[in-house]
């Protein structure tokens, strides 16, 4: 397609009467060109084992041709039906709380045998009915795929296996493990300790990351019976979600961060187009830092475009768009890269349970004020579709996210843990955004990389933040050392290179093999109780820094942690490493990147938030610029490119020419 | 009787020393006409099955007869006893979060057969041991009866039949549910989905009812029982209880608002004198408002009197009256049409669970401040009873209560889940409760009604309040049109009429064919965030209304909802329609409530809250005003009757005069 | 030994590479002379069952003697090895929750037959190994033993025995009990109710009251076994520790008040040398209360010397000690009369869970500013030894504590359950530490004795204080009685006295059978709403006193409450007896227990808290008197003594002089 892909989520089977042209007619004046169907109904598909039924489907996919719209088919293996759970209780999974009740989806254990069986079953026979159907451009397998806490005996016994090949002897398990402590050293594999009530950091993390390797793997063997059907033109995606934080702006949750419960860049392989679903808060609290942080992250995987298969149109009661704010959204989502925006989903549903999670029709589904807002997107789409083909960033700075660092500062909370009466919790996540957002909001843009791939493209990059990167290879230390010697720029946080990537502390000082890098090394560490840094209150968490003489410091402010650096700035090699020891002020580190950022020769841009501006390079390798808005506040932004076009309006702009700016609204610049 | 009903609930049982006579002596000392005995320890009646002793009972019987004190004799069936646990552990009933464990009263079964066949037996051998007592007046069958949660496999099997009898065939049941939502349709009977691990809602809400209706229908089996042994003078009672709300007024909970796990209004079948437990906050925090609305809602039952079986006479350490409130609260239940008043309990208890739910005698059994008190109500009880025979009102307003919009506000609740971090959580006895203070504190007395007997029952009210009758089916939205149309006022919240009765959202615009009526629509809600109105906050929940011309309305204060209306007021064939589309504050509340009984012609006093006015009509037809001071300030009330003569002072009042009232004072006025 | 134990504990199975030479050398730099090993790592020393390998600890023993460190060995039975569960899963203890998993320590049932069989296998192993050693100086047994909640069936049968033998029939035990209430009473003991369902406060707390019996008959268990093996020189300890409370102060919770799921005074008769562990706020929490008020409770035990066998070097975040606290916090236990502090732990441990929890050296293993305090705390100890042979403390004020109270007041708490939205809650503990704080702060010091040991002591007293002693024994009071009748001076807080031994509560005027000592009694008692006292606001719960005219009061400030009295002081006798009839302010508590002390004639010195005195005797019948500056400002304490030299700096003041106290700073003066 020479265009952008705007569409919906779609379930027929959810309707109560036949409206399917109603709907696409409704679809088409909007300027929709695609649905997502199938995923999520397989009691509909298959209504007892073995007797199938896709008439709801063939009847879309029949209308969809008639109508010119696309089609993505879902395999609707996340939510199982009850027969099955009947044939087979095993299939629902046991867990740390004991086995999942039937009911809702997502709960089954992903490596049960009778699972997969019917799994595979129901996917041939789906692929077989709409492989053939023009419309039918893609397949997403399965959805939101994690690993839903699958631990029970069979599991347990896979993971025996993985242990064995992974360290060979007990003894050798033992010692990485530490399992001594407290009496769980064993003598013979059939000794292990369980994993559900184990107290051992490291093992119970080895566990997590076996469980995403199965969720990794439950895909991939998707993608191989997806393959033995499709058409060459047709894509395989998936609908990857993030770590889903409920929060005061948003009671049900929204996408925050990095997603423990699968590795996005081990699961990515199994995908020939990237995609993923996008809730972020909006109204007051919009500021499309989720939109760029998600988008960043899943085009990162690959450097490649992605697809938001879902996001909001209403939503939740929180979440009914200010007039404009749908429109900014989708505009929002391309900055990032994205070829194409779906909303989940296109009616609201009547009953079960997402009742209010509404979609671009409300439960009346007639026209609404978000239908019409939706309309002036269809019609910008087609305008500006053209400019936006292949279109790639290629960005000079990258923040580290790990799998092992997330879950290691679970069981070993960097502040107070979330059952505890302090009020000092932080998260990994809470950094990890926070040091992204610190970059957003002055518009740095970077990408998001697994460490998993940093040795394959450190290279890339003139500066790389490492937000609580808590466990580090030696391999990945040694990479980061050679890139500040060649000139690169470093900007570390506190709790980074702490521990190894079995969770076990470093027998030497800190921070790990690097503090001939950043110039300083630390014993100790503290909660910060009255210290205060540059005037303003530190709290959570503060490393004791004793810096080189030859380092850029500034020292907390306190009557004995004075003594100690907070912040320091090493020149090493032909770059620079800064490391900032403590949780501080979000302004604070703003400036700390923006020096880094300097140092870097990366260019910023004179505005900051509530103005934001994204660039990409589309095909044609035109310079693409979007600016927003992210205020109920009209603002005046001076033009910082020579020659450009707004291809919304067509308005031309020259450097320094006042360029207004509606609430809530965006210009899309191309370079003349 | 030609008297009121004046005493405790009594259980020489719990007593460690025998004191009946002594008991007996300092009841009658303070004016005590009556006791409830023996429910809730059947171990004591049967200590091993089919080893009974009465023994207890009968020197109680036998002590009441020689001191003229009345009984209710309670069938014991709300505790069971050990070894019926031991015989038959199923006894115990297994609920969402498994069985309940021996130990607590009201966690068994209600239909295990071997609970059953043991209660029945239970029930006959006392009633063949007090049925021939003269000083027996009537019978409470169990008490305060709920489906505690029953939820096991003969539960479930129980359901189904109940299901097939309803819905016919799974493709109905199917489509009513919306079971094709996350694949749990089925094609058999036997393949329904769990009710304990279900996510759809419309079944949850099912399941919920079909237990209510298991409740009430184990009370009228217990009353087919009673009924074979029981004198014609003799009555069946019920002690109803109410939601209970744990709150900072009252930690361990109070008597708040709809009971939902039982539906009263279908379980008053099962008895000839109506009858509930009250117990309400007092000290700084008495208002007379739970006395009034759970009188309200029981008289409402069958508009007949009813007993107070139960009510705190110092009960927690948060309850301990101030001097003059147990006086007051005794008259507050009269005003609601209370035939009488029983204390929980007697006396204090040395042991157990409730040991801090004191009783008219604290742990010490001596006359106390509260005995003394206790001895002045006993007095007036006297002097007033001729003139409270057979009272009952003639409201012209009803709020309208419904379990269905109940438990769908559980499952889809109005703002925040109570798991959720946000802060606005609203329940649906927290609409119910503050539409009916709202009146309350203005004096506009109404009936609380089932939404079952509506159609029944319209034609007897000029007003109809609707706070969040989330559910309604099209007959009750059909009675409420033609109220209107033959000139009723209506006034409903938001949320109203919102689904039917299977708790599936209306596909149409809302309010659901009432549009008309109310003068406009709305096809958008949202979390106030900054919206004010009035210049007050508006928090939770507000609807976007789109009001017709001829409506009046109050818009919302805000950049972008200020386009919409919160308020509306509409005229319709003779009546009018009020709708309060949002969570307001309560003033605001006030001021629209009190404009609709203007305009429904009803007359309002002059005197507003903390001045409290109740009034009732005697079997003589004598109208009489009760006057209530609920504050710790003297205040003075002008009189608002022609000519009336307070029977507790012997005091007369013509109108505009001075009537000088105590702190937590009454007047009790008959009109001469 | 003619020095004090200074070390810590030392677990090189923990390390990941040999170097317990460098460890000993470190250790003894800083001056250390003792560790504890071979506790908590069973599975090390029998890795399958009978396969026992103790080489780690004959290396370490026999690296000892040549570096002349002294050793306790500890029984490592308070972690079970995974093989042990793998034979027998029923050596998991079952609780309330359901059966503990394996990973934790202290999950055992502590009377299952195989655990106790294959505990004693290894005890005599390895005391076979260890006890020949010149350098094993003594053992310990277990480690911070309590029952760990088991309740499994073989637990109910030895709790029915145990029943059977102290109520003799179901009658008395009904009786004694309250059982009729809701239907729990039984008339054979096979129908007893289920320890873990039961709602009935007395049987739920003689069940605890037998957990902590059979923790305390388990170390008896372990005392003998080891006793076969001890040569006469060797002494037996324990590591008792303290109830641990969470909050902000220590979210991970610190030593706070009585342990009540282990009685310390029964268990004592185990050891031949008390001991336990104290972990307590530091930085600018630190105010050497805990360390007191933990001393002081182990001290009284057997008024001996008692061993630190475990305190915080470097422990959490907020622990890591500022310069000059660690030195402070090691000289505050000798001030409360231990014989030597050992650190929990000699280094930090690098995985499992404790790995936040830092020993004396961090994870790099190098010195440190820690470490290198901890040189001069070896040093001083040197130094300041010979002072401190067998010190003593000779009190003459005691608090009295009770497991039953703390029990009872669990299940009937003072004022909200935890679980219950009212924000009054207070438990036991707070009281106790409340009125302890109140003297200490005031340097009243005082011994802390347990309820049963009341009797025979009472005589060594010259001022009792109980809080919260909520059930008394008839014994207990007429000793109270007794003991005012005589001269003494006795302080009661509400709640005491109210209910007997089982927790019933006493059926007479309050405070029982001592109404005329306090020269009042009272009937109510409220949540106090308003009511101040001294201008100063009441919560959580005052009891309504109604005084003798001979008696000294002061009264509530209240509308209606002011009629009552607060506190009251009463002559009795040849003595004084004063009752606190409410949760105050803590300042009115000082000042009437200021008022109290003076009235027994007791002197106190004129330094308030931040400088605490604490006094001790040592074996020369020396007066030796710690001077504590638990302060951040420096402070001038003006010498209340005629003649002292500082043994620390060799400094010498005289009355009046003024005494330089550091920030952090101690003296130790010993009277010349």
């Amino acid at each position: 397609m020479k265009e952008l892909m705007y569409g919906v989520a779609y379930y027929p089977e959810y309707e109560h009467e036949y409206r399917i042209d109603e709907d696409f007619q409704m679809m088409k004046k909007v300027g929709m060109n695609v649905i997502r169907v199938a995923e999520s109904t397989w009691s509909t598909w298959e209504k007892e084992e073995g007797k199938y039924d896709f008439s709801i489907l063939v009847k879309t996919l029949d209308k969809a041709e008639e109508y010119g719209l696309k089609v993505i088919v879902g395999t609707p293996t996340y939510a199982v039906p009850s027969w099955l759970v009947k044939k087979d209780v095993d299939v629902l999974a046991t867990t740390k709380k004991g086995r999942w009740m039937y009911g809702s989806r997502q709960i089954m254990d992903i490596v049960n045998p009778t699972y997969l069986e019917a799994a595979e079953k129901i996917i041939r026979k789906l692929l077989e009915v709409v492989v053939g159907y023009k419309c039918v451009i893609g397949f997403q397998i399965d959805n939101e795929t994690k690993h839903y806490g699958t631990a029970g005996k069979n599991v347990e016994k896979l993971f025996k296996e993985y242990l064995k090949a992974k360290f060979k002897t007990v003894e050798n398990l033992n010692e990485k493990f530490g399992f001594a402590y407290w009496s769980n050293s064993i003598n013979t594999w059939d000794d292990l300790p369980s994993v559900l009530g184990t107290i051992n950091g490291s093992y119970a993390a080895e566990f997590e990351k076996f469980q995403r390797h199965l969720a990794a793997e439950f895909l991939v063997w998707q993608r191989r019976i997806v393959d033995e059907y499709r058409r060459e033109d047709q894509f395989v995606t998936h609908n990857f979600d993030f770590y889903w934080k409920q929060d005061e702006l948003a009671p049900f949750g929204h996408s925050y961060g990095v997603q423990p419960d699968i590795n996005h860049y081990e699961a990515a392989k199994a995908v020939t187009l990237l995609g993923c679903d996008i809730y972020h808060p909006t109204q007051d609290d919009l500021t499309g830092s989720e939109i760029a942080y998600c988008g960043d992250s899943i085009r990162s995987l690959k450097n490649e475009q992605y697809m938001v298969w879902e996001t909001e149109a209403q939503g939740f009661r929180y979440w009914t768009p200010y007039p404009g704010q749908l429109r900014q959204q989708a505009f929002s989502h391309l900055a990032s890269g994205a070829c194409g925006v779906e909303y989940w989903h296109w009616h609201s549903i009547h009953n079960s349970y997402e009742t209010y999670w509404k979609g671009i029709l409300s439960h009346d589904m007639k026209e609404s004020a978000v239908y019409k807002e939706a309309m002036t997107i269809g019609a910008d789409f087609k305008k500006i579709g053209p400019y936006l083909q292949k279109i790639i960033k290629h960005n000079k700075v990258a923040i580290v996210v790990d799998n092992t660092s997330q879950t290691a500062l679970k069981y070993f909370p960097i502040g107070d843990a979330k059952d505890q009466p302090g009020k000092e919790f932080l998260e990994y996540n809470d950094v990890v955004r926070t040091y992204y957002d610190a970059l957003y909001e002055q518009n740095i843009e970077c990408d998001v990389i697994d460490v998993a791939c940093l040795v394959e493209r450190v290279r890339n990059y003139d500066m790389i933040v490492t937000p609580a990167l808590y466990c580090a290879t030696d391999e990945t230390i040694d990479a980061l050392k050679t890139f500040v010697e060649n000139g690169g720029v470093l900007v570390s946080s506190f709790k980074s290179f702490f521990a190894d990537e079995n969770i076990q502390v470093r027998q030497d000082l800190q921070p790990y093999k690097l503090t001939d890098v950043f110039g300083m090394y630390y014993q100790q560490f503290t909660r910060p109780g009255k210290t205060k840094l540059l005037g303003k209150e530190v709290t959570v968490w503060q490393e004791l820094l004793i810096a080189d003489k030859d380092t850029e410091t500034i020292n907390y402010e306190h009557k004995y942690w004075g003594n100690y650096a907070a912040i320091t700035k090493h020149e090493y090699g032909d770059g620079c490493a800064f490391y900032i020891g403590c949780w501080c002020d979000k302004d604070i580190l703003k400036d700390r990147l923006k020096q880094a950022a300097q140092r870097a020769g990366i260019e910023t841009i004179g505005c900051n938030f509530s103005v934001v501006v994204r660039n990409v390079i589309n095909e044609a390798q035109q310079n693409i610029h979007f600016v927003f808005n992210y205020s109920e506040e009209e603002t005046v932004v001076k033009c910082p490119y020579e020659n450009v076009e707004d291809v919304l309006t067509g308005n031309r702009y020259v450097a320094g020419q006042d360029m207004l700016m509606q609430d809530w609204g965006t210009l899309i610049l191309v370079e003349k």
